[in-house]
């Protein structure tokens, strides 16, 4: 069934020849996957040697999931078929810093919507939540969200199983991430690859032998939190000078707060009114995009900042592709120029030569995506 | 054989449940075993319910392997037993720089004085070799080793399988120590655990999911060429302020001979008769236990600057385990001081709860001893 959703349709001599099975076994299998409505026919090909093959692929309407993608700027649920095609969609914008309480609440009024769609062909099967930061996944607990001040040990599946009535799987947002480019965007069929999620804070999903590495406890992936300025600020992590402190969405802003405070940028104090403390990276790049010399300097800062790390990164386990996402990576191009110039000066000639580097085409959706592929790999395993 | 191998002894009971297999099928591998003379009894033990069972080692005797460690500053050969006991071995100190004719003429040496020991109580099977930097292990070729100038592409498989007449594996010399400490030390039953190789280069071997991590063109672990200052010196890959500019063998030395020019160091400049491109890192370590203030602050710097590359490493894959090897990890406690310290400042703290440091134990021979596992692996697999 991976394998089918892997290709989008596989005929089942395909299937045999890349599980290494005989064709006997394999329509066995196929017979138990239709017969549980799992798969359906999808039209047929001709073989080489002239005989019709029938296609299968994933029967979509067989059950529905729910993804959540939790930042610390929205929130996005969405409500997928069995295929991950996109059926219904609920976004809020939140202000980072929002009570733990409140965010709970938004969590189960966006399940609850979503549980009540009527654009699903079918009952939702279980709900894929990602949230910033450490999680038991075996628990469904979220330890800890620097990014949400006062969220620690939230016990979402327990909390939310009770209320909505369906198996809650909870992990790292950008873990989920990463499972929406294993099966849907560029990590297809890519044995050894990492998602750079660039967003509010940055984080990381490193698939390994074509695996989901999540590490000795489950705390993989801390990229954001890579020292890159020995001397630097401090961070909410506790250390000083990790990558999120000049490179993420929020220390990009935390940089322009200075800078409006220190008259750097009039651009920048327009567009905010003036009001250092409430600019984002989002501001940054529109200043950036008008001509201001030291809002472009900022993001390409930042994304030279991004790119020693990745090199780091890239340097110690040599993957032959790196998807870089997240509402940082499409702030304009001036950061991915910083990043990939510095990426070029700082990883090894021998390990450049094996790395492509794409952008996420998946769009802001991606992390809900893999949400709610995290839901169907609780339901029928990854 | 495996399981056997990792555990040193275990009863056909232990092997079922390890493995998951009904003892009925276990006692047919064991006998196949048996059989080819692989494995053999090593005495009984109660079982709770009290029943002897019969316990079952590797058979060391069945065949030999030799192991070869080619350091930028020596070369270690071993021969040892299907146990991995050692029992011969051969060493020379050499010169960073040798040509590369005069360096395969050494290895060609050791192999045939190994060959032909009188220690070796069955015929040498196969023979592994453990180079500094990039290897293509599927053809036995050493690519390139930044630290052995005019070393490129050297087909040691064919060259030394023609003249010595059994099989030849390759790998990064780093790897090799990785398996030693897999097999033999502090990594044994550890699912996800980094070796950390200090010596004149710095190297990494990733075992995640209890396998060595390769990455997608066999050039993973370069933890070396970590960038830990923007600005830093150059180093032999091309890029700027790699660790190993600073840190490493080499580096330590290249910073004590500018040291020794500026007058910083009476101590040092006695040691090397004051000439400066002559000195080592071990002089440094002794000149430091001689309380020599500035070899003392450079390995202590040194540390530092390692520790901030192992934790940006640890902080990305959340091993439960680092093992901590090579020649200048023996030098003297305050570069493992300067190490603790900055690992500990710059690790995420539910990152370090899953971190345990240890050194070593496996001695200088242990790349060697990894050298003759991967003679191993050859012959029998992983």
């Amino acid at each position: 069934m991976s394998l089918i959703r892997e290709r989008g349709r596989a005929s089942r001599g395909e299937i045999a020849r890349a599980l290494g099975l005989d064709k006997k076994t394999v329509s066995g299998l196929v017979g138990e996957l239709a017969a549980q409505s799992l798969v359906q026919s999808a039209g047929y090909r001709e073989s080489q040697a002239g005989r019709r093959q029938e296609l299968l692929a994933v029967r979509g309407s067989h059950s529905s999931f729910i993804g959540i993608d939790l930042g610390a700027t929205h929130i996005i649920g969405i409500l997928t078929d069995l295929t991950a095609a996109v059926l219904d969609r609920i976004d809020f914008e939140i202000r980072p810093g929002l009570p733990v309480e409140l965010i709970l609440a938004q969590l189960r009024s966006i399940s609850r919507r979503l549980l009540g769609s009527n654009k699903a062909a079918a009952p939702v099967k279980s709900i894929g939540i990602g949230v910033p930061g450490f999680v038991n996944p075996e628990k469904g607990i979220s330890l800890v969200a620097e990014n949400i001040p006062g969220w620690k040990d939230v016990r979402l599946r327990e909390i939310l199983e009770g209320e909505l009535g369906r198996p809650v799987a909870v992990d790292d947002c950008s873990r989920a991430f990463g499972r929406a480019e294993r099966w849907l965007g560029g990590g297809k069929q890519e044995r050894d690859f990492l998602l750079l999620d660039l967003g509010y804070g940055i984080g990381m999903a490193i698939f390994l032998h074509g695996e989901l590495y999540t590490g000795s406890g489950h705390k993989s992936g801390e990229i954001g939190h890579t020292v890159v300025r020995l001397d630097g600020p401090a961070c909410s992590c506790g250390k000083r000078g990790c990558l999120e402190t000049v490179a993420s969405g929020k220390g990009i802003a935390r940089e322009a707060a200075e800078g409006i405070r220190a008259g750097r940028s009039a651009t920048l104090a327009g567009l905010t009114h003036g009001d250092a403390e409430a600019v984002t990276a989002q501001d940054v790049a529109v200043a950036a995009s008008m001509g201001d010399a030291y809002a472009a300097g900022l993001l390409r800062e930042a994304g030279g900042f991004i790119g020693v790390a990745l090199a780091n990164a890239v340097n110690l386990l040599n993957p032959s592709l790196v998807v870089i996402g997240g509402g940082l990576a499409s702030a304009g191009s001036l950061l991915l120029d910083g990043l990939r110039e510095s990426l070029a000066r700082y990883t090894m000639m021998g390990i450049a030569e094996d790395l492509r580097l794409e952008l996420s085409r998946l769009g802001p959706e991606a992390s809900a995506l893999g949400c709610a592929l995290l839901a169907m790999e609780q339901v029928f395993g990854p």
